[in-house]
């Protein structure tokens, strides 16, 4: 993780040779479009449709034409799917080269970018095809913040609200007034820190997956961004099992202007999803992170009909079903 | 790495859900036939032509579409192409699932099943794609090896006089007219502790590469198996720079009976392979593993076009070269 300037991350595209690239970003920033001028550079279209099977075997075909070597690095300029992507091609790449990561949107600042998840989505689900790969260097240029949308910023706060539920420092950070990029930084050090201790979640990483089971459901079932779905996610697991928290959750929400719309969702298609969670354990079981108070959550085993049917028995859950 | 009679392949492949198996191979044995029915498997047919991108992702589908969770395991049944093509699926299925295999060829038994080196061939080379994921439990049984052609069975001979260069006490037992199976036992054992010590091929590992690096050229250039292209890749190697060690290695190929009959190669198809090499380091340095005697060998950073011109200019390399 290493903070730098706009002139720094030209420097640094300057002096890297295979980039893989989100297209879209590129083309906003002039500067950065000339740097990348004869460089091998595999540019990504739609990030979120293009972490697939296809385009990662196209990714593939261009490096190897573009005679990569185990001694180079990919640098990757994106955002999570272009990371998430980038990442399981260098992982797989001549059995895996090092690589490093632009992150240019606010969830890859506190999520993707961080702790070598990466993957690809299939038609059974997200991810569900990757491996662990961390980058060697994080670059953090938060004026690219600047010009995300406004549904591509509001899918980073999602991650940020996780973060504060998790970890009290951070709650007064959000709820205390201050700068967003201090936030951002203390985010990223906060999972850089869990990662380090459990890179292949077998233990604490699992707590990073607080909101997140509901969220992948509610996110598969009515293709919302990421971090709106952890929003949802997180907002229904308190309803269900932890009440005394959402009064804190509602402050951190306040706090960070974040506003979720959305429409219910269909019961049955949001029961079939969470089904399909490549987290689930044998016998139908999910382990569900469950928060006491802020600051202090735990894993709970739970089964997942069990789970399903205490949603269907309670009324409050209407405010998102149908 | 674990000993077993017939019976007891048969209760293992029973007691396993997720199968990747060798088509034809499962075919000559109807009591494997038999002990499939019912499990999720995955047949490979033809497993050179299939470790390619295409049935790569066809696994994965099927393997997903029948549910493998995170807590299964992958069996993979079959010779080295199919543990290849398995143990890439198992590496970044869910992020990673454990996985077992029973080596059913030579040359899988002695070299592609040990050391976690999965992956697939594109047309650029072979191998481009991969992981490093070291398979939980390698089960042996020796009465496969009867049903080997001669082809494959010399495939695997070939990679059993590399061990017999590398390591003084092969030489010995092979000189000695030890049993076959002793002599796979050996050479499987001593791959194992190379691969403990150094499983990303940063050192001693790369002294695995003995005769590949021309052995590979070969195989491209003229489509032949891969243990025949080790012992050709070998003896040129000795020829060149070590030919105080040709008469040992006569010996060896000698007592196991392996001749090769090859015909000439295409010196500029060869150069080129060679150059492509995915072990070439930039600056177009290869490291070539070059013995001084039998047990005692050494990496060499060579420039490429330096061998090359070293093959070209002499008249003895017509054995191999028009």
């Amino acid at each position: 993780m290493e903070d730098v300037s706009y002139n720094q991350i030209i420097q640094i595209i300057h002096s890297a040779q295979y980039i893989i690239a989100d297209q879209y970003f590129v083309s906003l920033y002039p500067e950065i479009q000339e740097s990348l001028v004869e460089k091998s550079v595999f540019y990504v279209d739609s990030p979120e449709e293009s972490k697939c099977m296809e385009v990662y075997a196209k990714a593939l075909s261009f490096l190897l034409d573009e005679e990569i070597t185990r001694a180079d690095e990919i640098l990757v300029v994106g955002g999570g799917a272009t990371s998430d992507l980038g990442g399981f091609v260098a992982s797989t790449i001549l059995r895996g080269v090092s690589w490093n990561i632009i992150p240019t949107t606010l969830l890859s600042m506190v999520d993707a970018a961080i702790g070598g998840k990466v993957g690809i989505n299939t038609k059974s689900g997200k991810n569900l095809i990757g491996n662990f790969h961390e980058p060697r260097s994080i670059y953090y240029n938060y004026d690219f913040l600047n010009t995300l949308s406004r549904v591509e910023f509001n899918s980073g706060l999602g991650e940020v609200t996780k973060y504060a539920v998790l970890e009290k420092e951070i709650f007064d950070l959000v709820i205390g007034d201050t700068k967003l990029s201090e936030i951002v930084h203390v985010c990223a050090d906060y999972k850089s820190k869990i990662v380090e201790a459990d890179l292949r979640e077998s233990g604490t990483r699992k707590l990073l997956n607080l909101g997140h089971s509901f969220g992948h459901a509610f996110e598969k079932t009515m293709c919302i961004p990421h971090g709106e779905a952890v929003v949802l996610g997180l907002r229904l697991i308190l309803s269900l099992y932890a009440p005394q928290v959402s009064q804190d959750y509602a402050k951190i929400l306040n706090k960070l202007k974040l506003e979720i719309n959305f429409e219910k969702c269909f019961f049955k298609d949001f029961c079939v999803h969470l089904k399909k969670d490549k987290k689930t354990l044998p016998g139908a079981i999910i382990e569900l992170v469950v928060p006491q108070q802020v600051g202090n959550v735990n894993l709970v085993k739970r089964n997942i009909e069990e789970v399903i049917s205490e949603m269907g028995d309670h009324e409050s859950y209407e405010t998102y079903f149908y």
